[in-house]
């Protein structure tokens, strides 16, 4: 039995809602339960020095975490700069969502997605990839309309999930009660057709068999087509 | 005439939200007009060691901008620690609020309120004081319930509004586009039964006289009146 | 009564020594009591570069006490960069001397205003301010006879005092003693010809009143006055 | 075809130098082919502040890069503390670490590992791995010769190998010119007896299939293998 | 012939003015020539945490430039921490000053010399080892009249002076004109009785011979008898 | 008696292996006894912006030291910059190289000398220096074997070594154990002609008198003369 009282293979109630900020040219607040982030896609009509001049655009990611997000307080990440924490899951979110841009599409242009977690119950990093592509998609869109791009540099959906070991068995989109409580702990980033873009699982404690991993992955399979098929709905 | 239509003195619409987070111990979202604070209040069982042992408390206030509140995307403020005009706004925040709390009554325990403004457009600062007091008033009103503090710390409501010289006039509660071209900006703290806590005044341009000051101050008194009336419909 | 013995609307005893550095274009001691600050204006042939191509200059401030200049020793702010205080002062001395400048007429050049508290007795905001003027006045009469300008950039002078509420009552010039004891602590700063340019009263414990801020706020009109005049003595 | 010639399930050839540290209590030079990594295992008769009186260990890694291991000279990592990557690295080595050992058998004590990496050419993380595991077990070996523990606190070998698609196809122990131009890049962690520890696999430019990710996983268990006869050979 | 007209092996006029500060235990203001440095030492009634219990006492010393010391005016050190040219002579006055003090006598107390150049004209690094000295000498006194300590802990007096190679010839105390021309450059630290506490010699260019640094030498003996002797009239 | 046994003026056995970078322009590994220094010579066609359009190149130098090169773990210098200490012996190390270079002849090229302490037993700037050299005397080698420049811009050869008074009497080459007890501690940087580039003398205790100083500096060139015959052999 799970705590939330979720089936081994339910994922928690999704909820993404567009057009939250008044400024930002695409921007969404996702919900995934308790877990709340605000995505939004600042688009820059200029890229980055080192890249100028190869009629090439990027798309990068910052995350962070207010302060009272989650059961006790946390430190702000001033003075010291980004955690080792905060950075992995930067790098992580970036890359997700560079994997279904074409570049040349895009020109050269740069895309900013910022995920701010409002309230953290476990799976922030998912929610950010998976909130973070609708309010890129959201921003392409505003582009298109405004004829600022002519053509969708958008190659497919991404989305992604956490999955683990808990109790001895495999379960679909931990929460924070789960997570602390994992065997093993997987995230998964997966493309709407299937195609495979970031895969990560790590024990917690005792080592994982082949087959463990194996009924993780299934889930992770199916969790990834089911968020999909929600961001698409939006 | 002002931007928004509104008279000279004329707030802006306000709506404050309570128990908007599911963690914290006090919480609110106000709005004034387009600018939205999440304020936070966090409580702790106990006091920075140089307090300890004295049988008093604190509060204290953080304030952060979310990169994309404002019509460009913003940096975070990482690495290189708060800004000077970030430490300014945090440090008139917890003196606010700290004016109308006894600390004896509150006994040894530490209140953090956290102002994270998710979209701005002016007033920023204002709003951070109006809707910090709620979230804090909220965290008592817990400990209150749960029995952790048997009596009242608080001793007033406190509030705060900005004003200033716009287009050769006094006007109440400045926007973005008011304060971006006023000839004078000012803040004012003010308690519910009318003490003054802070006044804050800066020429932008050309100095300003002492009846301009007059008048703006006549303004700050009424705004404030009615944002302790909203405080307290809560 | 007054821990020093002055009356409640004496100034401390002034002076203003010039030219008391060899190589800075313009300079001044100046000792407001036991309050002891060394102030130079740097003069720069060029602006900021995002300032640049305008034809228009810019004067800026730093601050800084020297480790004995107080009771006990402080730190210096190295490795972390300048503190809140710090930084809110420095703030303060840029906007209060920017106020009489006309910015056309000084051309595309910078003026730094260092203020080096060598003695701290309360006060040294406003000792920065008042004496800054007198560096930057001393660097722009050096620029004017040796031809680099033609024309005086200087609109008014400009000074600045603190008040408070002590013991009761109001008084003028507050001396540490009297500012570790304040109800109420607050800086004007003021042009020679009467303008506002900065009004700052903050609480230190109970709100005060309007009545109070009014007396303050007329001692604090008289010191400037008297300010000015020591000023214009030079 | 491999750029150096190897077959697609090939590893580089693996020499393992123990005792090349005269202070250390345990030591090894591991070499991959042209990655040369320098692991020292630094004991130590306590815990961290927050891990003491519950009688358990720890131990945590730290790695870095001599300014010329690469091609061109890279910057040290001063200043501004270690990159996202560096940290990344680090954490993975200690997770990597702590899965074989049996910190209630350790008792009160931190081991840290340092790998520092003196000529690089691919596959830097998993050298360290491997090789911070022998300096490990060098470092419990003088503790169990000393008398220092009774016990072997280690439950298992440990360690880890790339894997990539490269030119279309799997294959094993990426060098650097095949990791700049993988299409995918994957890094096993496994035990001895073949329980995993961790899986990661990215993407580097199309996202790939489950039938790819099986093909490199079987490599990767393959090389493991090999890498964990070698380290009980020396 | 020197810029400065004086001959090869004539100091810079030299004025030590003793009781500047109003807070500091111990304190001066020393000229050699335009390079004027204020000194202060601050007394502490304990010692680092790592010292305690000891019965010893320690002599530590801070040196920094204001801005506007030199002919264009240098950034503060904020932000990035003291520079290595800073830290250098930091640790050269502190190491000097120490050589001088008997910890045993002093007891667990602390005293800071801080060396603050109000003005650079070469050499700051020697003034604030002999003005240093004599600020520490009058905090030892204050404290002995106070019956804080009742024995002496100096053991003999200390002071530096700086010599080179210029237009050919060795040179005493050079100034700024002569150390930015100097083929060497050297600083000799020596104590009242002719004991050699540091001697440092450095070839700009060209290397020097022996005879070259026999003849620096001389000059540097004679220096710091005279400077010796001017610290005790003081 | 010295604790290793050698006799006053017996330098350690030196033994200098060029050519152990795979990637560097110039290396070599040093050991003098037990402190072994990896020394790489990184070659850079341009210089620093400052210094463009002169004609004219530099060299550089870092030093570090891995965290278990000496008997307990050191912590590495991220975060806060590198420390004094590191500072003072790389600007060392860079000014004594930069003495026996001709940059005219090197045109406008950087070289920068890494020296990373891989076991240090004491005399790790010294050895630094000599094996330093040898790094950039084999990159300049390969600059003149690969035709980049044409004429050597070596003017000499440049060793260090440390002398100091241990026992009562001078001795050449300290190891950690006489450092760490010697009343005097000095560093000479000498050319293969016998110039003088760099005399550092400190009294670590007692100050010491000019014959001692006489007798450190005698074995010093004995000791300089051995190293650069060594640095001539490889």
């Amino acid at each position: 039995m799970r705590p939330s009282g979720r089936t081994f293979n339910e994922l928690r109630p999704i909820e993404i809602e567009t057009g939250v900020s008044r400024y930002a040219e695409g921007s969404c607040l996702i919900k995934a339960g308790n877990t709340h982030v605000l995505c939004t896609a600042s688009w820059e009509e200029n890229v980055p020095p080192w890249m100028r001049g190869q009629g090439s655009g990027w798309v990068t990611a910052e995350y962070s975490m207010l302060p009272r997000a989650t059961h006790t307080r946390g430190r702000r990440e001033r003075g010291k700069g980004a955690s080792g924490r905060t950075q992995e899951i930067q790098r992580l979110i970036g890359r997700s969502l560079r994997a279904v841009v074409d570049f040349k599409t895009l020109g050269e242009r740069q895309i900013t997605v910022d995920c701010d977690v409002i309230q953290a119950d476990g799976g922030t990093r998912c929610a950010s990839i998976t909130g973070g592509f609708v309010a890129l998609r959201e921003a392409i869109r505003w582009a298109m309309k405004d004829g600022v791009i002519t053509k969708d540099p958008l190659t497919d959906t991404i989305s992604a999930v956490s999955c683990g070991l808990y109790a001895g068995g495999p379960v679909l989109d931990l929460d924070y009660d789960e997570d602390s409580n994992a065997q093993a702990d997987a995230n998964f980033v997966i493309t709407g057709s299937g195609g495979l873009v970031e895969v990560q699982a790590t024990a917690e404690g005792e080592p994982f068999s082949e087959e463990q991993f194996a009924a993780i992955f299934a889930l992770a399979k199916q969790g990834c087509a089911e968020l999909a098929a929600k961001q698409n709905e939006v």
